[in-house]
């Protein structure tokens, strides 16, 4: 009985984000639903992208936290439009969430809408919102276990942003035992190792990114 | 609609989690709920609070994972009965999984029943599962602005173990903030600042561990 209820919120989140991703498509938005355990440097990331690519491209961001308005307003510094969703006790964003701010976006005017999600290892990665493609960040603090603990989001990720490695030297972490388990759980994985903070290793992010927004 | 389905499964967990408590109670085993996001150090904690307190305190662990049973090796190592429960994508544990397994725990042999959550700084805080305290960690890298971001866990816990202190040289975080931040969501919450990794800071959260157990 109760998978049964799981089944059917899954399966009408399905549609709704299928309706989504028309839309989007329909405007010639390409959309990233950006995921990661709370603190892994989302927003940091997502700075540093649209610093490095907004000459090239429109971005618009949607902003997926618990409460607060934090991370809208580091983006809105940056000048390009945002709306910050409070999901109010909710570990992840739906669809139906995303479905309800498009009207509010001004899709015209966009090339790309990232929405990042609720800090959550787990349940972000079960929700499609109506994105052409799931990137995930990893924070190397996070430790090297988290591949094999946390499957999903892994395996339905297209690229992985493995963050903080100006950390390694600091920690007890193995970063060939992440490289190994990404690789066996999903072989397609792009796999980026970067600092935020530092700026550092981020170059083949953006080419990769500019180029699966072009195709 | 949804709203009520929700508070119906909060009231039949909420029953569940009561009974678990009475039948540990009658037991005599005192028990935590123990809370962070992925990868903030619980199971070394855990580790290194069962080192030293198991000539005092008989203790026995429940591990919460999606899946895998790594941590559960771990504590094993340690000489004390421990049970993995695998939640096969449940993004936190609940009232019913816990009675499911109390009945296989050597109750009358433990006088502290550690549960260790599912890495997640949301849901886990949402769902009581008979515990006597709950306690949660927050790493030091997971960055300053946690406690507003994600409230209920800091409003719900009697303890914060704030680890991975030896990292903060090489973060920009402020300590301070989260201190006053976290004073101001609960004022008695009793805060621990921490390397599980270095064994730094610990000797506080022991003393404060033991006297709560006893009480």
């Amino acid at each position: 009985m109760k998978v049964k209820v799981v089944k059917k919120i899954l399966e009408a989140n399905d549609r709704i984000a299928e309706n989504n991703r028309k839309a989007l498509r329909d405007k010639g938005v390409f959309c990233i639903n950006l995921m990661s355990a709370p603190g892994a440097g989302k927003t940091t990331l997502l700075s540093r992208t649209i610093t490095a690519l907004k000459g090239r491209f429109r971005f618009g961001v949607i902003e997926g936290d618990i409460q607060g308005t934090h991370d809208a307003e580091v983006i809105s510094a940056l000048g390009v439009p945002v709306i910050q969703i409070n999901t109010e006790g909710a570990c992840h964003l739906d669809a139906n969430m995303i479905s309800d701010m498009l009207p509010e976006m001004p899709l015209d005017d966009l090339d790309v809408l990232v929405i990042e999600n609720v800090g959550n290892l787990v349940c972000p990665a079960e929700f499609d919102v109506g994105e052409n493609a799931k990137v995930m960040l990893l924070s190397l603090s996070e430790g090297d276990d988290k591949p094999l603990k946390y499957p999903l989001m892994f395996q339905k990720s297209e690229a992985l942003i493995v963050n903080k490695m100006d950390l390694l030297p600091h920690l007890d972490v193995d970063i060939e035992k992440i490289r190994g388990d990404v690789k066996a759980l999903n072989p397609e994985l792009r796999l980026f190792e970067v600092s935020c903070r530092k700026g550092d290793g981020l170059d083949p992010w953006y080419t990769w990114l500019s180029e699966r927004i072009k195709r």
